[in-house]
């Protein structure tokens, strides 16, 4: 084998869990191992075990799941007293051991046993599922929300920033990467092998996903994005087929049209505004052209918050129509005076400010429904965002442009709201 | 860029720290930078704030890196009174919310200051360098061991052997990589690039090395394996120069003659133990006629417990030594019932038994100095490394080989303690 | 940039074409730049002309790229004279001048064209294009045979197989080398990127392709495997959609049933012998159970044979279709005495025997109309391929299983024929 | 094993020639075996018989080697009559198969038996090597000349320009490229492997090389480069250890400081042309402030031109000897009007210019002893290295800066020859 083979091979090994088909665990058992794992004093051992585990899981249907996940929340607990007492006697005198046993004992022993879990090649991706059913299965269980929060501290750990790996989807991309690019859209639906193609293979389309190096086929993110001239009007006209693509080095804009996470199990984990920023310097870096850096992004709540508050919409005409998007996205707030809309709310904390607002830029039918049709474009200006992401998280004040804060003022329900 | 570039660039993308040469940080703005950071709601100041201190550490001499551990020690300390009310409000009513207070609670924000510094790409290494500095200044000072448990608590998670890659390393491997074995070599001094040809590029020789993702052009931890026929007798016959290379082929034993740690950052972060083991068993895939796989261990301990408990030790007859060392490693024992040598714990810890003693075995000065020439060789039975493991574990009873029972029964201080 | 990155940005680096947009050339001023090539004495300016005249040729129409052909074919053609002149010298007296002037004069100028073209980077792709543009074109006029004859010669020596690379195609195999799979398939058509996964996801079936470096993108003739218990006897079983697959490590036989050249531009240039020989080895080297390597071939001269011979097809019962197609393959000839048959000339001339024969093996409309529905097993014994192919060559005699020649002895034109 | 294990384990697949250890061949056999390769009609037999021959050829001493070349030499030679008979029939009918018959015969069969070699795998670094044994061996060999025009022709095809690949080799290349590196450094002897790494690691220093894929664990050329401000004066500085690197950004200048061939057997093959072109091409698009590109050269033929035209040479005055190398590097011709001195053939050939002369700027013995310490700077200036390339072609006129013009005109030689 070559040098090149020998690395790589190994860079990406595939991690198999072989499962155990010689015997059949039942739930108690499943639990006894997961204690006997968290209990065992070595990793030789440590790894059959998690194995053993691993494999069973998968067998298990969804109550023995359940089941499986309420007995090592409880048996796997925190011991309260044991967090007194250790931090009684770290606070009497603070040695290393006294440290080392508060540690221990502040720690639920669940966090241990995933820990323990993940030293098996290939646990991270099966971690990641058994949080997905977690949180499918868990609803709003008090319990096992302990158990979610746990394993939301380990993987915000592992999911760390300085882990990933930034690659470009393109259509040079392995086939079982692209059919999760198909599945996992959740913006813009991919209806076909020539859909896709149309978004990966003309010059002025890119596609980013972030990989963990422990789960190489699996994308956790990605970004789709249109190299433009000026903002388009409509997702629709950035998608139509049969356009003709331009030379990359044309553009002087890029849309990042649609985002997409990709792993249930990796909810509350956020990766998007990492993505954006990255993928923005790289493109900057790449096609020194590139100056403006904007989105093109459903406004998911408007509809709803229309109808919630009584207004009416005038769906006649699609001036009001902006003017009302504008002024929602500027002043329709959830409680504790964050925006109202949940895109509005990433964009805006990620240091995004509301650059345009479009009328009849998604005429899909959920387009239509969710926000009559209109769309907006946050701009990420590389130079702002920390600035911009402070004031935000300070003040909460939605920055717009003069042009989007007019049509705010214009629109009938501010006009009312002034009289 | 080809589709292997693109993923390749990626994958173990190199990730710079930019020094910050505009400004020359003192250490005192450097802990509040920590705090700041800590604080900072946003990932986007957050990897401007992270830069700023990792680049300003590298500034520092030693006196101000002592002075910034322990300014962070004091600042993002644990708060006892918040673990206790929180912990409280968690046992009254266990719910997700009072669940999340307490774990945020129980965590020194010293965690979460080294998690978020861990978010710029390249920052694992610098932690590991961070480390290194703490344990050569801090010494046995208990606030800094404080400080030193939380880093070695998060390396345990990301230094999780499910992250780590087994790479070959040979004489197609990379300069910069083979210059680093060189310079860990531990056990047995690589004196030049010659020396490193001969014990890499031979058919009957082989390395490998663990790696982590992040730290791509670092080798953690590495073992030099010789194949043979039979369990050579020494190291020096291991090492000759000039000898004539075998077709791997015919070999029947792997001898594990070096394993060497790279990073002083990771000390007490364990791998040799999966290190022998998957490599033992990678090789055993690959030549299906290995049937043996031992160490060729040195004794580091002999000397200095012969000294210690005032046995003589006859330099003269070879046959004595053999039995001297047998003896020594069979029953000499630190406190706590261990084995004195820490050699041998590590390989018995693993589930290897010891197998046979050779003496002549390194006639290097050290070898001499160390152990009167004697070696040792530890057997790793992979049907059987478990049970071995678990059963030392349990009862720290010394597995050895009945040629070893009787050298260590024949040996004169066996027999002098006999009657 | 990584050596990995750096290694293989160049080992596959892309090589484009720039279309030289700023001129346009006629087909005149293209033979006169092809002039300038072969007589231009460096390589500097030589680089400039190539570009413009592949650029060039790509821009002309099918009648224009004609015109060119005749206008090289003419310009560049041998010089008899010559010939003749330095041949005299070199028998007056052989020295290394008057050899290397008779190599020179003995090979048309055409050949240095072609050689100088292919030193521009990609321009071993645009040549092959440029063959089967005249393949197409050229039809049967004399003149032009030489042109191609010209380009055979040359691509004989640069698609050697010592140049080739061999690699596999499977479900993680980038999309745009996918397509053209699907594109090439020649002999059962992949309907959907869903059917071509079913070919090369599942465990139980392989793909390989022969490549050359400097066509990296251009599959240039692949093979489908299926890996069997037994062999099966048709086509439909083998691609039957919602079919179980079977771990490959239990499978005995190898069934070849699909090979299709890719590239019209080599016609001529052999390379399915090296390609089934090579895969069986490796196939052979990764699974040892692997015992035997058979194709599922069509017949496709049979029909027409059948109906060339006035011999009558009873297409009632399939135990006389699979004897007459038996009979035939072993006794009808081409003019010369090789096989009538063009698939069994290429089975036969690589050494393989004619091992089984299969009624209602391809129920297709086109295996119904060109065979009946039957199909042959071609055996490819490892051991024995050099051994039948020097006989075959030699004897031109078919080698076949006894159930074979048991099923063409019983066939009703065998019966007729010996009475 | 993943796509990219797939992927690159065969596009380097390495090659292996297996010594037929069972049997050894006396060189009559060989030479039959080669005549049976030629005339045999398929693949598969062939691929044994060459195998034979390149195993046999690698255990003949130097006397059987050239045994073999004679006797392949005069059996595989050309037949002058089938090459008359077969041109009058073209000549008298020119259709497909009799241009095919001439093709046949105009080509001794010697080139038929290298290309059928070479279909073997590995065998293209075999036949290289062959040719490197039969330039050592054959002298001036009448016959044995064609021999190798035979072999010269071959490799002129196959390793063309179009086939190369450019790689850069910097510190984390693979050691056995490097002691390649080391080995083959012509120019400026490389002492060690730290000497090696002052030449590849620093920031300012790169090196290059061309490889064919065949052959991919063997350079075929490098270049060394020095990035700096401004055209250094002598190589000492170049190569000055300790010396400080500079940023690559910060230089304004590449020097091409050494370039070695590195195959005997490519003798002829010229690469060197293509590779300062394109590496100059390629550090231009990378560091946009580089504007220059200049050789820092050996003047090898000046000491001996002087002494062969009775010239002096005073050593004393270092503006003496700038003066009198730049009028030799102008005027001094050898046969045919080209410059007398090798290298400047070389650099004016790919359309170079001489830049400036150096004086002290080569202090070792050799460069003392060639130049009196002079050294050259040839010019590539890539907007005009095609047009000068033309002018030197047609007129061999040797262009050259307005400075080193004066230095020539004030030479001692010129003012004598003037008078």
């Amino acid at each position: 084998m070559t040098l090149l083979a020998d690395l790589l091979s190994t860079v990406f090994e595939r991690r198999y869990l072989r499962p155990s088909s010689r015997r059949r665990l039942d739930d108690r058992s499943l639990d006894d191992l997961a204690n006997d794992l968290v209990g065992s004093a070595g990793e030789t051992s440590g790894l059959k075990l998690a194995e053993d585990i691993l494999a069973g899981y998968e067998e298990l249907d969804d109550d023995a799941k359940l089941a499986f996940f309420k007995k090592i929340t409880r048996s796997l607990d925190l011991n309260p007293g044991a967090v007194r007492s250790t931090l009684d006697a770290y606070e009497s005198q603070a040695t290393k051991a006294t440290y080392r046993n508060f540690l221990a004992a502040a720690e639920p022993r669940r966090q241990e046993l995933f820990r323990r879990l993940n030293r098996l090649p290939g646990a991270t991706g099966a971690l990641v599922r058994m949080r997905a059913d977690l949180l499918r299965l868990g609803g709003r269980d008090n319990e096992l929300a302990a158990l979610d929060l746990d394993l939301r501290h380990l993987f915000a750990s592992w999911f760390n920033r300085g882990f990933l790996v930034l690659r470009p989807i393109n259509w040079e991309s392995p086939a079982h990467i692209l059919e999760k690019i198909i599945a996992y859209e959740a913006v813009h639906a991919i209806d076909s092998w020539d859909d896709l193609k149309q978004r990966l293979a003309p010059d002025d389309r890119r596609c980013f996903a972030f990989f963990h190096p422990s789960m190489p086929d699996e994308p956790l993110i990605f970004v789709e994005v249109a190299l433009t001239r000026g903002i388009p009007g409509s997702v629709q006209a950035v998608l139509e087929s049969g356009r003709e693509a331009m030379p990359a080095e044309d553009a002087d804009t890029a849309v990042f049209y649609s985002i997409s996470n990709c792993q249930a199990g990796l909810a509350s984990i956020s990766f998007g505004n990492s993505l954006i920023k990255q993928v923005a310097a790289d493109l900057a870096a790449q096609l020194p052209d590139l100056k403006t850096f904007v989105t093109l992004s459903p406004i998911p709540g408007l509809t709803k918050w229309l109808t919630q508050e009584s207004h009416e919409w005038d769906h006649a005409a699609s001036d009001d129509m902006r003017n009302t998007a504008a002024h929602y996205l500027l002043n329709a707030k959830a409680k504790g005076g964050l925006p109202f809309d949940p895109v509005a709310r990433f964009h805006l904390g990620n240091g995004a400010m509301v650059h345009a607002v479009h009328a009849n830029a998604d005429v899909s039918d959920k387009g239509c429904q969710q926000s009559g049709g209109t769309m907006v474009s946050y701009l990420y200006d590389l130079e702002k965002v920390a600035q911009n992401h402070e004031n935000f998280a300070t003040t909460q004040k939605v920055l717009a442009s003069a042009a989007v804060q007019a049509h705010a003022d214009a629109s009938a329900i501010a006009v009312a709201q002034e009289r």
